[in-house]
């Protein structure tokens, strides 16, 4: 069994959904804590100090001395029945590259656990790094609940410190990841930019009724509105070439015999760059707004984060391609990578995903793919640090 | 204060939610049992025995004699955040009418409170008179979960004992009952008939994905789907002059970005005949199966509950109509009086509705009219027991 199989298999249980093979990792619940318990166990077992910025986030640090540190490292929360591979194998691919280097690395080198990557507990994604690098406000932060109504402040245990000198510390960041839409015709890229991308949300407020009784007419059906919204959306993304997705949805009283008070749908937008993204959200809300005269109902829409197109380093890029002798791609998906690159020096290693399926239990890359994204994480750390 | 207003006031509080300001009484959940607590003090004041009938529905019984008695009532549990009157209004007028009639009626009359009438908690309505009825398997009732997991035998205590004798002992049955569609304009009519109508899922499979990084052309995004056919359900049933809602999904991850793997929409469709229920659902299906083809998705169709057009009793309904100078008509909505009415002669007393709204907390009738209301019933009891 090879060190990657043996390690992985360590982690596939954890927080594994019996029923649909999808993994429930959310931040600061049992299943992510036990991530972080093997966190701590990997890093005692190489004698790494683990280090926590007061965000939730975790630092295993090898190597003395106080010169800056090559930071790699990603996160171990899934979406809702997510995969294996988002987030987790950048950690295991970290520790393994690191038993390929020689004992006594030239500098300093960290493994870092980020908290809360997907959002999918809190909301706000990346709200680890977005802390730690001091664009999200440790107040605001604090407050956020989750859908049972429990604060971050406690689930994290405090609240959180926000931006600290440990970024200072660090001369850049290099986060392997699953690639995640079939873009890689070789085991390993090298990541060039992210689209800017952002959630927004779209309240459709209607008339409870009686599903049984209310003439058609009478109606003011929100669930309509959302519906057409759903495939307004849809369309405005494949005439502009960027991506649309409305695929939570809440229901006030989400019951079979009432028309609805009030339905709730996120959008999730990505387009190649900042002007199209707008344009494409501006679309949908107008044509929303449009079918909501029509439907008797009302819209808002709340832009709940959105991220900037992030272009990394260019010269680390150039460098890694060289290294490794890549090809170079962008990514639609968010990472915290993106949220570091503005403060420190930044790429992102990614390894093939065969099916392009990620965020899902089929989500999936081959052993030999991800042994040769730990051999090219351990060359660029040998070559970097 | 009234002595309506005055009962009506005890149950006000029991179930409500504070925000929405409608009402959360799930059957055998503490606030419904809050209901039957209040109710058994209602039939103690009276001296009315208390008979629960090993299937959930409690009966208040007046007068002695083994002759046959006339049956009214209606149930306590409600939509999620429903209104106050659904259901409630019909047991509370109940035993005011009892009070308007002499100390010493001709024959025993009998007070009900019937379970799950909503299907809001278990998912079938009208479980309690169903089960009572003979016309629900009570093995079958007794597997039935809600949400949590709880089975419907765990939340009442036993598997129901299905049909009893009660029924053969009762001449008639006549429900009171907030009218649900702006059809009346006077205070009380007489209800004549129930539309056929029925509740059906939709389950639309897909592949689950990454909503940044999928591209478009890659999904098979089962949203898509459901919101074409929550689209071609209001159509339809606008063309045919029939009620079709789709106000419950259900969504698989639910995740802000992800593509999801199953939406699950329930479609209730309710039409004058049965004939032109049935065209309805089948061109709803139609419609749904052709736009999974070209969305790449699955939809398959599962009946979870049809009920039969109900003509009430013509003669009761007659009889109704003359001693209270009232108009006749027939409604949408299930009710308990529907599933009796196959077994004793059974007609409705509706109470007007002003806005139409029901299902909701908006859900009103003036006190004025439910005075009218209890009065039409004690005239209707006192003629008939």
């Amino acid at each position: 069994m090879s060190d990657f199989r043996q390690l992985w298999d360590q982690l596939a249980p954890i927080g594994r959904d019996p029923d649909s093979g999808g993994y429930l990792r959310y931040a600061w619940e049992p299943a992510e804590l036990a991530c972080r318990d093997w966190f701590r166990a990997q890093a005692d077992a190489r004698d790494m100090p683990v280090e926590e910025d007061g965000n939730g986030n975790l630092v295993a640090w090898r190597g003395g001395g106080d010169g800056p540190a090559v930071l790699t490292g990603s996160h171990f929360d899934s979406v809702p029945h997510g995969g294996a591979y988002d987030g987790p194998l950048g950690i295991v691919s970290a520790f393994l590259a690191l038993d390929r280097l020689p004992a006594e690395p030239r500098g300093r080198i960290g493994v870092a656990a980020f908290a809360e990557e997907e959002g999918a507990r809190f909301g706000v994604p990346c709200l680890g790094s977005r802390l730690l690098a001091g664009v999200l406000d440790p107040e605001r932060a604090a407050a956020l609940t989750d859908r049972s109504g429990t604060t971050l402040a406690e689930a994290l245990g405090r609240t959180p410190v926000g931006r600290t000198e440990l970024l200072d510390r660090v001369s850049c960041f290099v986060e392997l990841h699953v690639e995640q839409g079939r873009a890689l015709d070789q085991p390993v890229g090298v990541g060039s930019a992210i689209w800017p991308h952002g959630r927004w949300r779209l309240d459709f407020a209607g008339e409870g009724n009686h599903a049984g009784t209310t003439r058609m007419a009478d109606r003011r059906d929100p669930m309509l509105t959302y519906a057409y919204t759903v495939l307004a959306a849809n369309k405005e993304a494949r005439l502009r070439g960027a991506h649309a997705t409305m695929g939570r949805v809440d229901v006030e009283p989400n019951a079979t015999n009432a028309v609805p008070t009030l339905v709730r749908g996120w959008l999730d937008a990505r387009a190649a760059e900042a002007g199209a993204l707008q344009a494409l959200v501006e679309a949908v809300h107008k044509r929303a707004v449009e079918r909501a005269a029509r439907d008797g109902t009302a819209v808002t829409l709340t832009e709940e984060s959105v991220t900037p197109e992030v272009a990394f380093d260019s010269g680390l890029v150039g460098r890694l391609a060289e290294i490794l002798a890549a090809s170079v791609l962008p990514t639609g998906a968010g990472h915290d990578a993106g949220v570091l690159s503005a403060y420190v020096p930044t790429a992102m290693l990614f390894v093939r995903n065969p099916t392009g399926v990620s965020h899902s239990p089929a989500e999936y890359a081959t052993d030999a793919d991800c042994e040769a994204g730990i051999d090219a994480l351990a060359r660029v750390l040998g070559e970097l640090a």
